[in-house]
């Protein structure tokens, strides 16, 4: 089988400084996983000793802590800071940027309005920042059905897609007086989408690597399905299936921002032996 | 021939508040045509002689001057108030909010992006409100060969298309971190545009009435156009030509914000007769 890889695809700027910060940080805490990839969360635990938590409460005082490349909450970062000083924090700039906004626009009066997955920890850690309660919304419909002020800002979750930021911004522009928008999208995050639908055009399957937690693989995900409908999302070569290339010429692959190198070489290469 | 109306249609609040002022100011001077229909002007020298000079310099001491509804440039206002105290200020309420943003968001640091006509006497006298040169840009074209910053504040003329409003939107969300949007577009303008393009879907004619050189009434026209090729864009009822009904059934009427019913009236009673 004939692999094509996208032209830009894989480890985001913010993902590559995480991991080095992780890196020099040996026996370190993470906050919540580091990035949303269970296979590189492994290694840095194996070459490392760098683990897990989930729980503040559970974090032992003077403790190594690294904050995940999503942020976390404001409240949470307080709660922190009174269990230890050795925070290292590997919040991605690109993340820290729409917690500003927030923060910032909100005490201007301006109704926060965020395009992103409220359960999603960079969403909550971003919504924390909003001194007034903020809306976020998942679609435009969720936007239709709920109540706009006269004048709002609008962010985007950094992992989101352009064109369905552009149909919210368009709705705010017909019915608010003011519109503030901040285009938090990131550029690897839209390079990386520019690049899959590209290739999912001209290939016969597209095999997307990454996370199923990782935001921004599941929406290279949904872009390539959308030109390719033999699409399949997988988190490393052991979920690829030889029955999916009968048939099928060529193979495109893209990869999320949170997947490592090492597991999209050994993806590329099992395609490739088909 | 029946004739149907578009729901919404013909002078503005803007409009109807300029008018009555120069009502009541007889034997004044506009500075410039109060608004962009020379049949009322002709009406308002005759019932009211209240005339049009559109030359400061002309202009005789301590007169009696009305601003017309879209407005003068700062540096006119200046010159007139050495001439003179007696000054009523017609400018449309909504052509006054551009001129305030543009002076605001330019203190601030924003890029001005005006979209709408640069000779047009609206953009004049919002643009003389910048402390810096604001980019006017009649399409997205115009804005595609422009130099665009990082932070900018977009407005539109008052009487513009929403629809390119939102392409330039959209563009500039794609291309700068943020960008800030006044809907400027008067409630008027949107009504009487949605409305023409109901109509113009249903019907087998479409007449326009209005002036020439209104930019209100050039969009009816082009809107209309889009909808039903058999459009006419005419200033009163010496303009229609009995050929353009031929086997037609239904036509449709709308008019410019600045189109005064006795106008549209004999329009109708004309096409009916026909």
């Amino acid at each position: 089988m004939k692999v094509k890889l996208a032209k830009n695809y894989g480890f985001c700027f913010g993902v590559r400084r995480a991991i080095k910060l992780a890196e020099s940080k040996p026996n370190g805490i993470t906050l919540g996983p580091l990035i949303h990839n269970a296979k590189e969360i492994e290694r840095l635990k194996e070459n490392f000793n760098v683990v897990v938590n989930e729980n503040i409460q559970e974090i032992p005082k003077d403790s190594e802590v690294i904050i995940r490349t999503h942020g976390i909450p404001k409240q949470d970062l307080e709660l922190l800071k009174q269990k230890t000083k050795n925070i290292t924090d590997a919040t991605c700039p690109f993340v820290t940027k729409p917690q500003e906004i927030c923060e910032k626009m909100s005490a201007e009066g301006y109704q926060i309005i965020i395009f992103g997955d409220e359960k999603h920890p960079e969403v909550k850690g971003v919504m924390s920042y909003c001194k007034n309660t903020p809306l976020v919304i998942e679609d435009l419909m969720a936007l239709k059905n709920s109540k706009i002020q006269e004048k709002v800002a609008l962010i985007s979750q950094t992992t989101k897609n352009i064109e369905s930021f552009l149909q919210i911004v368009d709705f705010l522009v017909r019915n608010c007086a003011e519109c503030r928008v901040f285009n938090t999208i990131c550029n690897a995050t839209f390079d990386n989408q520019e690049s899959a639908r590209n290739l999912a055009k001209e290939v016969d399957i597209m095999i997307i690597v990454g996370g199923k937690n990782s935001s921004n693989t599941k929406q290279l995900y949904n872009i390539s399905k959308e030109y390719c409908k033999d699409c399949y999302l997988i988190e490393d070569y052991l979920e690829l299936r030889k029955s999916w290339f009968d048939g099928k010429k060529l193979c495109g692959v893209s990869a999320g921002a949170s997947t490592p190198n090492w597991i999209i070489d050994k993806v590329v290469q099992d395609i490739e032996k088909l």
